[in-house]
């Protein structure tokens, strides 16, 4: 039987990260790479990730995807590339279109319908068209504040609510995601970063009510978010980014979802760099509140960039094997490692 | 649309306890039910769990299987009469040969091809050629042993062990279990119980142990299991059972499933009754080490008999919508709670 074959869009942190892991699994290879940054165009993915090639073919990477997408040219696509539905949206289609099943890292796509219903409802209907399944997950949406408690809700004859929280530190991540969170600028910068829209913070937070309430069978009909500066009073230095006693240190993420005028899901991620300095340990938690009551700590926090790799890589035999469409993490078998043979979890 | 009709077969501690479930939720309805105490036979459900009939059909409970199930009679029935494959088979074949999909609380049901794999590929043949569906479920196995931990290690790159710790009480449960598990009786009565096979501890390891290897791709090539006595030093009363200090209070099971010569899957499962008075707290575990790793606690547990009636009334929209056979809870999506009509998950 032939390898399950993989190619990839996207060759940041993300993309590059899920090859690596690809690399040190049986049964799977991938079949082509493409990135838009130039400096990589035609470099070999094994000079990239500093992995020897042994007697493994070559695979460059191109900054045309008409060379790596194409009919026949892998069983699954990773598409790495982007955090909103609309702005993946047409990548998606092209994949989808070639008769190749997605799995994607864009956080709005783990529940697609909660913000983009019509694109979510069209992206359904070309899979479905052409045979095939998309998926988006990840660490966050995808596991840690939404699909964990669901499936603890499993255990639970009734459910009163909902509260995830997640404490991360973003000490790990590169100078992109600094910026992004407003590492190190001033309160100031910060008021004004949210409100003109260059700041976003998380993005996830409609998705993974959504994903609850729909798995739970509530509707939601009021959610509200919150954005605050998490503001250190001690100098905090990651690799990648300080702040300045005084400055942001990272972002306070909450939103909550309502049904029927009564708070439901309550989501709670503060994201900082060196938390620890200021004495907060990272964790994720899930507190169910109903019958039997769940009371989850995993301590400390998955770290996010490895959590969101080992996610997409993991999720590859479920959507393969897949009815076609439009899937979210709530539709497809439990999420799992897999130390043994790619192969030997696909359906004939 | 249709209520989802279920027949229920056991009307014990969970047979009754699904009843109780069923009869608060929306879109879901109970067409009989079987049991086999004289006492109960012709008795109304309502009468017997102390619930108002309002305007509901009356379901009298009937020690006729065939008055129960039968072509057309439901859409899937609960049997919840024993542990072990070879008892529960033929019920379970009965039950799909009249086209009507099973969910079982049979612990080994919940990967039967850990201990009887002959009558496992029968049964997914029985199925196959009824066009339905047959699951084993329940706390553990089923969740908080081995599901818990498969879908956390989706988050992971590389496994190299799990730990599953289940630490709860049997003060809830009844004399039933109370005989079952040993309580009060003296550490020689226990090592005879053990020794003669009178006293048969958890039953599930094999199966909670075969379904994370299942999951993660290993293969167990040695799987070992003790059972030791939990000596109390104190006297613990609980509801239905009392141990005098010095006197076995509850087992200690424990199992560990090798892969290649190497201790992979630990499973640690202390019962007892009042654990409290000696200074034991209730919780469910697990350390999965591996990259990244994976520290979960969820404390106090959840309680045996409440989360085994919540997985199988949970799992009915899963099992009526799969494709038919024999399934496990690594086949289907993951558990949730149903908070919202029964008849909104089910596919057309």
């Amino acid at each position: 039987m032939e390898n399950v074959r993989v190619a990839i869009w996207g060759f940041g942190a993300m993309g590059s990260g899920i090859a690596r892991m690809i690399l040190g699994k049986k049964g799977i290879e991938i079949t082509g790479v493409c990135d838009m940054w130039d400096k990589l165009n035609g470099m070999s993915i094994f000079e990239r990730l500093g992995i020897e090639r042994g007697d493994r073919k070559d695979v460059l990477i191109s900054n045309d995807i008409n060379s790596v997408i194409y009919k026949g040219a892998a069983d699954v696509a990773i598409v790495a590339t982007d955090s909103f539905v609309p702005a993946v949206f047409p990548k998606i289609k092209f994949v989808l279109e070639q008769g190749i099943n997605v799995i994607t890292t864009a956080e709005e796509m783990s529940y697609p319908k909660a913000q983009h219903p019509e694109l979510a409802a069209e992206l359904d209907r070309i899979a479905k068209e052409n045979g095939v399944t998309v998926l988006g997950t990840g660490i966050n949406p995808g596991l840690m504040m939404d699909l964990l408690a669901i499936c603890l809700s499993g255990c639970m004859i009734d459910v009163e609510s909902v509260i995830c929280k997640r404490v991360n530190s973003l000490s790990p991540f590169g100078p992109a995601v600094m910026k992004e969170q407003g590492i190190g600028i001033t309160v100031d910068e910060f008021n004004k970063g949210v409100e003109d829209g260059t700041l976003a913070g998380h993005v996830g937070f409609e998705e993974s009510a959504g994903m609850i309430a729909e798995a739970l069978g509530w509707n939601i009909d009021k959610f509200e978010k919150q954005m605050a500066p998490i503001v250190t009073s001690v100098d905090r230095q990651a690799p990648y980014g300080f702040a300045a006693a005084g400055n942001v240190a990272g972002v306070n993420m909450t939103a909550q979802a309502y049904v029927d005028g009564e708070k439901k899901i309550d989501l709670i991620h503060p994201q900082q760099i060196e938390p620890e300095l200021e004495g907060t340990h990272t964790g994720d938690y899930v507190v169910i509140e109903g019958t039997p009551a769940i009371h989850v700590a995993n301590t400390p926090e998955v770290e996010g960039g490895l959590g969101t790799i080992a996610m997409c890589v993991n999720m590859i035999p479920h959507v393969i094997n897949s009815r076609p469409g439009l899937k979210t993490m709530i539709d497809l078998p439990v999420p799992h490692a897999i130390m043994g043979d790619f192969r030997n979890y696909i359906e004939k």
